[in-house]
């Protein structure tokens, strides 16, 4: 369907990019571009009420989107909600969402400036547009991988998704180890700050959010780079909360870090030789990021991990990420 | 909620007007402006597939929001798309509401440009995002509207509405004099070419578009420009075939065409002296627009109609059209 609508879409006046990345990307004649992006949470789908704090599922109907402006190194500036509510939906869940949607604008900086409210026969449906800004020639893209590169992320991978898998077990809520998990798929946070000196600094080949997991989104940088990419699976880094819950739910807490999605956190390569600029300029940021594999010739993306006999074992994960109904690809 | 949402929104660098007018309006450096909007079109809410053929669903999700951005006098650059479908959504379908979708695209001269797909737990939602631009100096909004103006329409009013009517009663769908009333409903077309030539001419005071209803819609006009209306009933452009509905379901044709909503006709006011003007610059461009009532000190939307007797009725009806669920305020 994305691929369908890219076609039709057509080549218009000031369209840099269109569909096909984190966000669209429209040129300016100042020398910075706009950059467009929208997302939506579905009830039942993306969210259950039961569980989630309005005012926390207002920050993170913010964030998702944001997060897609901070992975092209822009900062956002506008935004549009539309809100579907079933008609019983109460005045004070609506106060409160609207509170945490409010208050994320204030954190990233940017502003409500218009949107819709419209009835939903079954279920609330949030909607946001976000419109971000960058420097054109920093911008970055999915696109520019090379055979060597570093792959890195900016942050312990897997736990919003064994968060939400907890969640829907009704296990761990009690303890205080879990809670980065439960917080991680409740509150996720953009990359907003790092994403701009990644893109400043100049040393960035491509860039995306982690939304659908690194299966499935490195596979996409892959793609549109045309290499291949190797992962080891100890240099994934591995949350003590995410251990944890592996042992509670009986779970391979690599197959979280590789296929959850909703990380939120940056994917980008950058030269090996760049690695102690990178982390030097992450650290000075206040993040720690982690050389998760490299980029290869070739095509896909291949887990490396020993074996029950010691041996390594590969094994191609290419776009076996947590998948949307039907299409891996965000916007 | 909007209210809401306005408060807590703030007022950023660049938002000429956020949350209360047709789009939100963006300052830019080169004398002009930036047009945002947003519009949700929800099934079983808004439109019924069982009647609803995806090509012109298509058009219409853009049309609904290009319109906003004909209300200002803008003209529509780019457009992101939210398709929320269940999982059982057929394919065939998918294709034939993108060709739709595309195919308004291309009349309006905007592009698609980004967006994201969803599964839903319980029927299709569709919600755009429009960017259009605007000199900003030409920039028509609801407030301005003087005492002794004249209230003008760009059409027949109450068409959408009705067809609506018979589509849900079942009725009059062979005949060829209703087709007007279920195209107005299935396929509205959004007035770029009028509303930008009334913006160009520097003739109107205040200008919206008739999504909820004469009724509403100039209400809206009224409360921001501290003035109110009268409308006579005799002046309203009365289509031939809302008259056959009208009997055929035994209902009021006023109460359509003040009530109605969904009309994508251009409201707009003008000083009294200039209708020869404005009638000739819409005739110009295939228009012809209807001088239904006139701007009055005071506040409130007022209908002026024949009594049983005779004599002239005189009834309140602000804010008395279409309403959606939460707001009669879309933006």
């Amino acid at each position: 369907m994305i691929d369908m609508i890219a076609a039709t879409a057509g080549a218009g006046s000031g369209i840099l990019r269109a569909i096909g990345d984190d966000c669209a990307v429209i040129g300016r004649e100042d020398g910075r571009v706009w950059l467009l992006t929208m997302d939506t949470l579905v009830e039942g789908v993306h969210f259950n009420p039961d569980w989630h704090p309005p005012e926390l599922l207002g920050r993170k109907t913010v964030s998702v989107n944001v997060s897609d402006v901070a992975a092209m190194g822009g900062e956002p500036r506008f935004l549009l909600l539309s809100l579907a509510l079933p008609s019983g939906a109460a005045g004070r869940w609506t106060a409160r969402f609207v509170e945490g949607l409010a208050a994320a604008c204030r954190d990233y900086g940017c502003h409500l400036v218009g949107g819709d409210t419209v009835a939903s026969p079954a279920g609330i449906a949030l909607t946001v547009t976000a419109m971000g800004e960058a420097v054109a020639e920093r911008v970055l893209y999915r696109t520019g991988a090379r055979p060597g590169d570093t792959v890195w992320v900016s942050g312990p991978l897997g736990l919003a998704a064994a968060g939400l898998d907890l969640f829907r077990a009704g296990l761990g809520q009690d303890e205080e180890a879990l809670r980065p998990l439960f917080m991680a798929h409740l509150d996720p946070r953009a990359r907003v700050g790092l994403g701009r000196r990644l893109a400043a600094s100049g040393l960035v080949h491509a860039m995306m959010d982690l939304s659908d997991g690194l299966a499935t989104d490195l596979a996409h940088i892959c793609r549109q780079g045309r290499v291949g990419a190797r992962i080891r699976a100890g240099r994934l880094p591995l949350h003590p909360g995410l251990a944890r819950a592996a042992s509670l739910l009986d779970r391979d807490p690599v197959a979280w870090m590789v296929s959850g999605g909703e990380d939120f956190e940056l994917l980008f390569t950058t030269a090996a030789e760049d690695a102690a600029a990178l982390r030097e300029l992450a650290a000075a940021s206040g993040h720690r990021v982690h050389a998760v594999g490299r980029i290869v010739a070739g095509q896909g993306v291949v887990l490396v991990r020993p074996g029950p006999d010691g041996r390594e074992v590969e094994e191609d994960i290419s776009f076996r990420g947590y998948e949307h109904f039907s299409a891996g690809n965000r916007n």
